[in-house]
């Protein structure tokens, strides 16, 4: 098969972007001849823009949203509620409920969500740094803001049982997202009033 | 908008990646986090092979298709038939081609199709150089592979023309796939028929 291919650095820049998600061999290759068209400082204006990226983007301390500073914008931000936060599985889901401009509060990347099938327990997540945020006593309300799929509802649950001693309020958005939907798809309406409408939990996966 | 994003590394690889074809900003998004998430060698062997395929590939001297050297391994094939010439629009195509099996001559590649209207002229393509490879006396036949379009039928006639006092015969694929699609996107199966069926080319747009 790669006899196919006129250029071993073709064939290697196509492999590697082979290697991102939803992208097939023809696409990759239209992809970098794209690239190839372009001027010399417009490719390098790219690739450097994905190394430095990755050099350089550090997780927030307090949310661990991707950030230029160890503090990110939102929980630097003094005019933001810090005493609600919401938790979301990654950075795209902080993103789209910012979109929706319903929510003043502060947030908490899980980096995932806890799925036995695919390897992740609780460890692997975010979660005992929320309950540290929680212990300081400073945090009034937890929103949960995880995809409506089992995954989504058993680490709610875990979050549920690991919160029940302390003092606070925890809410679950109002699903007025189609089940088994993800939180980065929805319309910003509806995921904006599912902030809005959001219910108590009740430790129930409804 | 650019409040949205909380990282402006971030939303400078997110902005290079929207200008690839076909990737909007929720899709550079998930590509860029996907990176993101890899460990730094693999980010650099990714962000390597786009830059060094920009600097370090060339274009064939004899065909104009991507080369790692002056020659590139089909023209440098004493196997194949060099006094057959496919001409094709661009690189995807000689690669569509190869994938049939069907052809042993060699390629000449145009970069691109007459088009007035996106100001393609006939001087921004490899014509000259076909007419260069023709007037050696060493070509017995050209096969004309372009895009079924108005455009690939305008380069087609265009080139017949400028063939027409040299002694070689002038083919077109022939025409199993339908109007309007791209060479790129046909089946093997059609495209390496349509090159096996190819019919004498007599100056009329079929």
């Amino acid at each position: 098969m790669s006899q196919e291919y006129p250029s071993t650095l073709l064939e290697r820049a196509v492999s590697e972007f082979t290697k991102l998600p939803g992208i097939g061999r023809k696409t990759a290759t239209r992809l970098v001849l794209h690239l190839l068209r372009k001027q010399e400082d417009e490719v390098e204006s790219f690739s450097d823009s994905i190394i430095r990226l990755k050099r350089e983007a550090v997780y927030c301390r307090e949310c661990h949203s991707i950030s230029d500073n160890e503090i990110c914008p939102v929980c630097a931000n003094p005019s933001r509620d810090h005493s609600v936060i919401c938790v979301v599985e990654n950075i795209q889901d902080v993103m789209a409920v910012e979109n929706t401009m319903q929510y003043r509060g502060v947030y908490h990347v899980l980096g995932g969500v806890i799925s036995p099938m695919d390897g992740v327990s609780p460890s692997d997540l975010n979660i005992e740094s929320l309950i540290g945020r929680v212990a300081t006593g400073e945090v009034k309300e937890i929103i949960l803001a995880l995809s409506s799929t089992m995954e989504g509802d058993t680490t709610n649950f875990y979050i549920y049982r690991k919160l029940m001693q302390y003092d606070v309020k925890l809410s679950v958005i109002a699903r007025g997202i189609s089940v088994g939907d993800e939180i980065e798809y929805a319309d910003e309406i509806t995921l904006g009033r599912s902030i809005v409408n959001r219910t108590p939990f009740t430790g129930k996966t409804i």
